[in-house]
């Protein structure tokens, strides 16, 4: 159970069966630094390039193509006191006839007060002096090597993880990945001070982070990428249109409640039928992302 | 400012331009009965036939096309002590591969208990035994006459509302409707005793109801159902796939923070981007329902 | 076998259980005039409005819910020497960072010379200054009344037809449509005096027609619209996204071939696989058309 | 201008940058063998593994990124005299209520006559006894290096290309690519004897090739594949749903115009608008692909 502090000299922007950065064991702990979606690390230096670049690859000593690997984010902490984010909507999220009349695209900067827990943008806009909503730190992009020899472009995701910008993926939250190489390869950057669902600006506040992760190998195998939060289980579907991202998430819960919670296909449906709720990860990307959640509260009885 | 008591005798399948039931007066209050999704009243007898027979249409003086009528739901008070639903999950939200495996559709009864306030499997499924979510009515299919002479099947849904099976359309939430024809013919009707995102198993617990809504009639031209509740305000989309429905919802909701709270384009995507929330209302009609949502604590201090 | 010349004085552009205009035997002609998409007569003069206003409802003695009806395409003639389209290409085939450049939406004029079977912009842009495709008319819109009550827009299409605006629907073809109402309650219009695939400019070259129609109702029960032309049977989709309107014309192929073919689910995916084609009918109007093809020659035979 | 021929003794089932497996020179020829999408070689042995195993890469001398390859399909000769299909339908093309009643996947045997230029089922169906299509070959999946150190599965295709398996990459036409890497890096493989629209039965008939291909290297940028036949030109986009890959391919189309025909958009939009034909290439693949098709006898005036 060992904690492995890893600073990292070069970064990723695919997600594939690249050398190994550092190998640990199941159980091991890892608190490494991430560079924001453009490459800038906690000095606003450029170290790496778009998209965003990964820290990693993690060898996981024991994981093996069919298992799982569960990735507990510990803590998310913004390294420097800015981000920043892109206005205005993005083009998927606008009625086409609305795309004309769209203003150009701009970068802004953010403040990130860790002391107060809120961000705040620099030079606000009329009618938002006051807007500072809490600093929610979440990964935007992690995941394991994809099968087959891929090697993915870290704007997208699929059933590796990837690019997936939901922002349950935050401190105290599970995160599961189904392994398709030896050692799992992990890989983790991305990181967001905020964000709303669906990514709508095409980023959220991007900045650079201390991450602390801790792995565990579990042997059972998964489709799709699953969570767990204090309060929440979910699964994730990474596709488009957003339909598709729903069903897969929507099929891997079924499968979820009957393997862990012993609900047949007609039993999960009147659970889910009654109290499922769905999140818009990313309407963004190559790549939407859909999660299917379920709270836990409707399992304890089980 | 009367309250109306209205007995129903006959039921709508589609919204279109039918001799009104009933005329009020803007301010008005109507309170009266709908029967389930299949046309059972609260005696469980069959007085109306699928898809989900509306109760309408009511004509609100004063309204005319290009005005918003604002409804608000008073109260949602089931009827009969029975709802039921389908099993198992809906075609549209599983992965093609696994319709293989689905099990047969069958339908089932729930008991409601309006004194716990929660609802239960008359016929528990293992696993299932001790789970009896909340009591939570809700409208699944309530809007006004569409444009140009059409009849909507309430099957579907579209700009002038239908069956969007969106569950914040609940007690205390005011619903906004584009008016396309004088009076703007409101139908209601198809109330649900509970029901997670999606309507995924095709149906929420489907019940008869007594429905209390106040009408208003605004002298403002909106594109989309709009909606506001305690906590939140949102927009609708309507529209396959879920991708359109959710460009309607978004847009409609950058209009919105224009029209109300000052914020231009750039504004509202700073806005939306950190704190927006998307919700599934159905992904099982033929067109399926995406709510955009804004808590108001946000928009207070604009 | 009578033929009856009918001269419209009203339009509709919804396709529902309207009045009959006339009411014809099985077997029937009927020779009637068709208005311009924009409601223009053969004069130019403004008789109907948008959108698509329709001549008809024409009833056909003998139709019956669940039967089908045939509409052989006999004539099409435009009954004036312009049309008119639009410009540029609609936002619907554009990638959306193309739109903002996409140029202001424009109506051109196009001559009809009946004589050399052509057609041409009257004001030639450079580059087209020698651009005269064929003189290729089309029926964009028709169909019969949908079922349950329904009025639909003649902007979109549905299992009764519709605006479907597929090249494929000219002289010499006959197409069948599911009658769900007694007397089938037949409309058209919307003629076309050329048109690609797609309507990707949101219109065909739009003018008005004289149309000769015969109509035989088949003891049979179809759920898509079907084509015959001298070459090809097709099958007809509509909905949206394309994806979901080919599967409704693929499945509805894979049906025919089995009522008419003798081909099991397997037999006819084998041919299918082989020869099938797909067209695009139109990907602008709220409801995509997608057919699905086959060559006579290969059933030929069976 | 030299011929090379060259027999692959590896296959890669991914298309990124590996070591090329020859370095020719711009204007050069390769013969080269490929084996089927399943790995069979001419002698049905299994040599590679699914998905897709590709012959290459091939890096072409003074091939620079942003640039665009040229391969000319100068010979497409089977290897052997059997191909693969399966059966029935695949599921992306089904209504989602008809999958329940989709027979089992089967793996069938055709087999190719060269001589009299045809394909047969080898144990014909019921009603399928004469069904003998002619031989059509077609290259399934070729493609370039994609852009960023990305490796991309040949069960999909993207900018790239990859696995498009539309049927006009036959004998005779030119395909262009848009290179990524130095060289380019060009993979082939996946060839069919015969294949309708869309794909879809999963496969064509796959089987083993003799390929004769011509490079050249053009100095210019394209976004998306296009290619050339005797009649036509066409542009093809690759995504899910139907309509982003239409996006695309008209997009690229109606640049493709502006850049060679000297048609801007308005007059592009008026020759595609009449005389635009599109085909879907595949409608299974991870990723779907259309093309937008134009017929040379338009171009050539202008």
């Amino acid at each position: 159970m060992a904690t492995h502090r890893f600073r990292p000299t070069r970064y990723f922007s695919v997600i594939g069966a690249a050398e190994p950065c550092l190998r640990v064991a199941d159980g091991d702990t890892v608190v490494t630094d991430t560079i924001d979606a453009s490459g800038l690390d906690a000095r606003e230096i450029a170290v790496g390039s778009r998209p965003n670049p990964m820290t990693g690859p993690f060898y996981i000593e024991g994981a093996e193509p069919g298992d799982t690997l569960a990735v507990h984010i510990d803590r998310l902490t913004p390294s420097r006191a800015t981000g920043w984010t892109y206005s205005p909507l993005a083009l998927t999220v606008l009625e086409p006839a609305a795309i004309k009349d769209r203003p150009s695209s701009e970068r802004h900067v953010w403040e990130i007060d860790g002391e107060a827990g809120t961000v705040r943008l620099r030079e606000p806009v009329r009618g938002l002096e006051d807007f500072s909503p809490p600093l929610q730190p979440m990964i935007g992009c992690f995941g394991v090597a994809p099968a087959g020899g891929q090697a993915l472009s870290t704007a997208t995701s699929a059933q590796n993880g990837g690019n997936m910008d939901y922002r349950l993926f935050a401190p105290g939250t599970t995160a599961w990945f189904p392994v398709s190489v030896p050692g799992a390869l992990f890989y983790l950057g991305d990181g967001h001070a905020c964000q709303g669902d669906g990514e709508i600006v095409g980023t959220g506040i991007e900045t650079s982070f201390e991450m602390e992760v801790t792995f565990r190998v579990l042997k059972r195998t998964i489709s799709w990428p699953r969570g767990e939060t204090a309060d929440d289980i979910f699964t994730i579907g990474n596709a488009r249109p957003l339909d598709q991202a729903l069903q897969h998430a929507t099929t891997e819960m079924s499968r979820w409640l009957g393997e862990d919670y012993g609900l047949d296909a007609r039993a999960a449906s009147h659970l889910m039928g009654q109290v499922v709720r769905y999140d818009v990860g990313n309407v963004f990307n190559p790549a939407f992302t859909v999660a299917c959640r379920i709270a836990k509260r409707w399992l304890t009885k089980l």
